[in-house]
């Protein structure tokens, strides 16, 4: 695992049979506090690993940016735990805004949007791009081979970006949030086109984690874990394939099943809650 | 489990061999917008149950109150999810302060607060309560045998104030912080004396989870999950007796032993990270 995610801790570890005295790894939480042209934007907690793309996706993720051309400059004091944003063109910056409930018409039977900044920049998924039930299972297994810092700590998320064979990124993070807002910021600073990938995930499958997925513009999700039912339905909405519980030889699809190749044949069933 | 933590959904289940159409039942995510004083003050995503003690326990982790007394009504609309607070005596809500990074001498070697809310809230715990080995087991078996509902949908964490040899409240929520606040809550509401209890718990013992213990003047946490080094740094500095990874019987001491029977007559180790 890298250094800046681990941490020795001290302790008494009862064996089912003695107390001993030994020394055990945990994972670093990190407070990050990032300015934007000089005004506090937000602290986030993460593992102190890649932060400048952390940065560069949490903004994205936010709405403040959509490319990392709208950047200035991005300076991190790594020993402080502080990031100072300068952007191209500044924005006042409402922070109420990012934060504020949305009340409407949207709250109603459409869209599950509850804040306002999310209504403006998740964005419903076109791609055609398919995969088969055997790549979900080995790019699963390639993710939990890839990601033995989980094993070590028991207490980090992944988030790949991946071809349909393939992981071309892999980020950890305590916060399955961060984990997937650097793969944002690392799409984002290399512009890699999403359309034909996929992305594997460790995580729960939750409302955030789903307009996250959205705004990085991606069609398929492949997660060990469980979604919620607004997850779901907003990737029902936002034209996202949701393939949740991966385990061995076993998946579940929640949403749009016309992109899962031994699925596609199949008549339409009602995928709304 | 409770029928409004659980929704179904119609999903495609491949068993290993073909793909079936079924029901999967998964944890509902609520969003719940909190106003004091007719202000919007925050929007958390939980699960909709014991909303109104949810409400009181995030507002004391919040630092906007200390006891129940304080409040003058709560009126939830549930379909919405909109919670309405007011308060006996009105106080300017200054929103930046409960997120605005803490920066001086506190940052240092000292506690590792990095809210200034935290820092105003939080409070070293002197209970001279103790717990055997044993005793931990069995609570967590208990917490783990009264939690059906997280092997039912995958996603729901369990936080529950014990003594040593029962659980007095369990609360279940998809945010391991609104499980804690949920318990929060029912102990402000019915004034639990707290000194000689326990708390279980599913979850990650992160810094926001010592913080939240802390706050609610429980000594002894223990958990199956693993903590995280801030975490640690934090219990040692707020006199917090932290035993986690507790699976079969094995568990680890993270932090003040001294409260762990088998452990007090050990030689003092230097827990410090």
């Amino acid at each position: 695992m890298n250094n800046q995610m681990k941490g020795e801790l001290n302790i008494l570890k009862y064996n089912g049979d003695e107390l001993l005295e030994t020394i055990d790894i945990a994972a670093i939480e990190f407070p990050l506090t990032i300015y934007v042209d000089d005004e506090e934007f937000a602290t986030i907690v993460c593992s102190p690993t890649n932060i400048n793309i952390l940065v560069i996706g949490f903004l994205a993720s936010e709405g403040l940016i959509r490319s990392v051309d709208q950047i200035s400059s991005i300076e991190i004091d790594e020993n402080r735990g502080f990031a100072y944003v300068h952007l191209k063109i500044k924005q006042s910056i409402n922070k109420e805004f990012f934060s504020k409930r949305m009340i409407g018409s949207c709250c109603g039977k459409s869209r599950q949007f509850y804040f306002y900044n999310d209504a403006n920049t998740a964005k419903t998924i076109m791609s055609r791009h398919s995969i088969s039930i055997n790549e979900c299972f080995s790019l699963m297994k390639l993710l939990q081979e890839s990601s033995i810092d989980f094993q070590l700590t028991g207490g980090v998320h992944n988030a790949a970006l991946c071809t349909n064979d393939t992981i071309l990124f892999n980020f950890s993070d305590i916060g399955r949030h961060n984990a997937l807002d650097k793969l944002y910021g690392q799409i984002l600073q290399h512009n890699v086109p999403i359309k034909d990938k996929v992305v594997a995930f460790s995580g729960r499958i939750s409302s955030e984690v789903i307009l996250k997925i959205s705004k990085i513009g991606v069609g398929i999700l492949i997660s060990k874990s469980a979604p919620t039912t607004l997850g779901i339905e907003l990737a029902n909405d936002l034209g996202i394939t949701v393939i949740g519980f991966v385990r061995k030889d076993k998946l579940n699809i929640y949403s749009h099943p016309e992109r899962v190749i031994e699925a596609n044949h199949l008549p339409l069933i009602d995928f709304k809650t």
